[in-house]
């Protein structure tokens, strides 16, 4: 059904970073016509939009959803001890159930914090991630994802579900594109890093990778390999633009120029990075300067503790800030585009601007909640002060998942009392 | 009016640091029991407190309440440029009705993110935000803010000025105290700082000052006293338990040990610290174990640019846990005692906690929230993944400032309107 919203102040993320009041016409998924006094004839609802900020949906680029669920459990450790005593014993237990209500609660909550599509990595459950993303409504790209070490696992087994599930999910959800994820040059043999990537290009998928989030990695793999991961990349063939490389917090100026050179993706996730006190801090601009695509994550909410990619955008900003002691040196423009458009153009989505032509997934916010006012710059209230209850309404592929405040196509609370349900069940097991 | 709320999870914040599910019953302004089946006979309202999670109102230990209305104004700017061009000049045309709909914005906004009360300094308007703060219910202590340098300004103008508006307030509103508030080394004189303080003292007021923000005021003060700012602030008298010391982000191990011996208050500011690109941060847990009050605040909206306690709280911990690479170093119950209990406690406040005969000074959240699912540990969800929309209610003073996701005792939407209309005046004046 097509939808015109008059009235309200766009912003439209396109070239010209304009803000404008105006109207936005829906037609089916894509945003057909921006304009003013566009007329309403013969359109299917039109919807009064003054006092409303309508920005593009944001780009969640590297996530974990499902582990939502362990939000809050086994705190207070540093990451290899959180992983080991907590996170990977509990993710042992995990069933296709659990995954299930986990992607549910994580989607209704990006949902509620303005996001529009995620890039996913998880080992377990995807045509589960599947089911949860499109019952909620959302878009995303689910990495599945490939390990073969230290577990007793091989290269043939990791490929073989890879390859079938592939073949399960691709074209099979509207909005869900299944992508290939390797968890990292620690937990993959070179062949395996080289199998998939090499079967993500032939495939047309995406593939995406924790590249260099703690010093341990990158000093490991030099004893192993001589070389700093970045290089190690590099040398058999992962980094181009259709890799989305995680975290990059310990990196040289000659992996910077690599990933630069070769347009990759570097996903920043700088609340997570934080957290884990990994004392890494991906070096934004320099990256931009030398032409990476910086996108931005949230990393999963067991690291975060949140998915809202508002509050990640701002801890982006004010970590480079604080790194360089620069208040300019790494502008708010650019850390919106990390969370729009970069993101979008990262997974190859036709997304991540208000402009005619691109997917209708839109996000609505209350311009006159308090913590905005008194609005001297509407992008900046956006980016430093918005909080997810300003947020009423988000739209996706033209289909409204969020209206005035409720979640539109299932049951929120019976949602977030499975989720809780299963979530308690687990780490008692 | 007495009020029961029954079968609530309860943030105790007491010295056991316990969670319990239960009742509390507010007799007048105080909390008068806590327990599990209280009667609710005679009471005069009885509440449903089933799936709420209760905390005591988190106090904002430094703010500048008015300067929302410049929220997001002259932004990208280092700390001092961004003073002298863009917030020194506006501030020169603030009138006492902009001060009075700043500080009406302000109030909202804390409320609406779970704060009770607040620790002001500001230099004008000083009855107009007494009025303000009362009208929106909040309590508050507002420093009244002296300064010599500069301007054409006089240690006995500043005294007579000071002296004048403690007699216009002191006494005259039940839920704000005065305060004395002397801007900061760099802007006060000796004999102002003498002065004021003795005032203080004698006056029985708290006496507040921002101290070592800046890398240039700690190397501007060595080169004209040969000493650093706390060494100095102590050989005149300044640094004691009555004293809230305000960022404290450039320090020596010297210092923090002179705060800690004089049981000082430090208030950590991590995200103005980071936005201001100051490079300072607050050595928090030095601070403590030398024996300093760490309290927290989010000083001024200008910049920050949000008000909202609990985003600090989760800057504080993870800003500490990256300094140290230590996830351990700053635990998570700290920074919820710098918000809570020790905030009180520097501002001499009967509050900070749930506790039999403390102020009812209480925070509700809808415990059902997608964001704080699954709940594995009610303080961890509070502290890492709360936002403002997750707050249904606020009482000060046992009398609800904040229900249902209303503001009770103003117009919030009026409030807004006039104080975006004097904000863009007066940045146009």
């Amino acid at each position: 059904m097509d939808i015109l919203i008059r009235g309200a102040r766009i912003i439209t993320q396109n070239a010209n970073q304009e803000i404008l009041e105006g109207d936005v016409l829906i037609e089916g998924n894509k945003i057909a016509r921006i304009g003013k006094g566009l007329s309403g004839e013969g359109v299917g609802e039109v919807l009064e939009g003054k006092g409303k900020i309508i920005f593009p949906g944001l780009v969640n680029a590297h996530t974990h959803g499902a582990m939502g669920l362990l939000r809050g459990y086994g705190e207070g450790l540093p990451l290899h001890r959180w992983l080991e005593e907590k996170i990977w014993p509990a993710e042992k237990n995990l069933t296709t159930e659990d995954v299930y209500w986990g992607t549910v609660m994580g989607a209704i909550e990006m949902v509620r914090s303005g996001t529009t599509c995620f890039n996913e990595m998880y080992m377990f459950g995807i045509r589960h991630m599947a089911d949860a993303v499109s019952e909620v409504g959302m878009r995303a790209v689910l990495g599945k994802g490939v390990y073969d070490k230290p577990d007793s696992r091989s290269v043939e087994s990791e490929m073989k579900e890879l390859r079938e599930k592939v073949k399960e999910i691709k074209g099979k959800y509207p909005r869900v594109q299944i992508g290939v994820a390797a968890h990292s040059v620690y937990a993959c043999s070179e062949e395996l890093l080289r199998e998939a990537k090499g079967f993500a290009n032939q495939a047309g998928l995406l593939f995406h990778m924790h590249v260099s989030e703690t010093r341990g990695e990158v000093f490991d793999l030099l004893r192993e390999k001589n070389m700093r991961p970045v290089e190690y990349l590099d040398s058999i063939g992962l980094v181009d633009a259709g890799s989305v490389l995680a975290h990059m917090g310990w990196v040289t100026k000659r992996e910077i120029s690599i990933a630069g050179k070769n347009k990759a993706s570097v996903v920043h996730c700088p609340v997570s990075n934080m957290k884990l006190a990994t004392g890494g801090i991906c070096p934004v601009s320099e990256f931009e300067d030398a032409g990476a695509n910086i996108a931005l994550g949230t990393d999963g909410a067991a690291s975060n503790n949140s998915l809202d990619m508002v509050e990640s955008m701002k801890y982006a900003l004010l970590l480079q800030t604080h790194k360089y002691w620069d208040a300019e040196r790494y502008p708010v423009e650019k850390a919106w585009d990390a969370a729009t458009i970069n993101g979008a153009n990262a997974l190859g989505l036709n997304a991540g601007s208000i402009e005619e032509g691109k997917l209708a997934d839109l996000v609505f916010v209350d311009g006159k909640s308090v913590n905005l006012a008194p609005l001297h710059n509407d992008l900046r209230s956006i980016v430093y002060s918005l909080n997810p209850g300003n947020i009423t309404d988000v739209m996706v592929d033209g289909e409204f998942v969020l209206r005035n405040g409720e979640i539109v196509l299932l049951d929120e609370q019976e949602a977030i009392e499975n989720a809780t349900e299963v979530a308690h069940d687990l780490v008692g097991r």
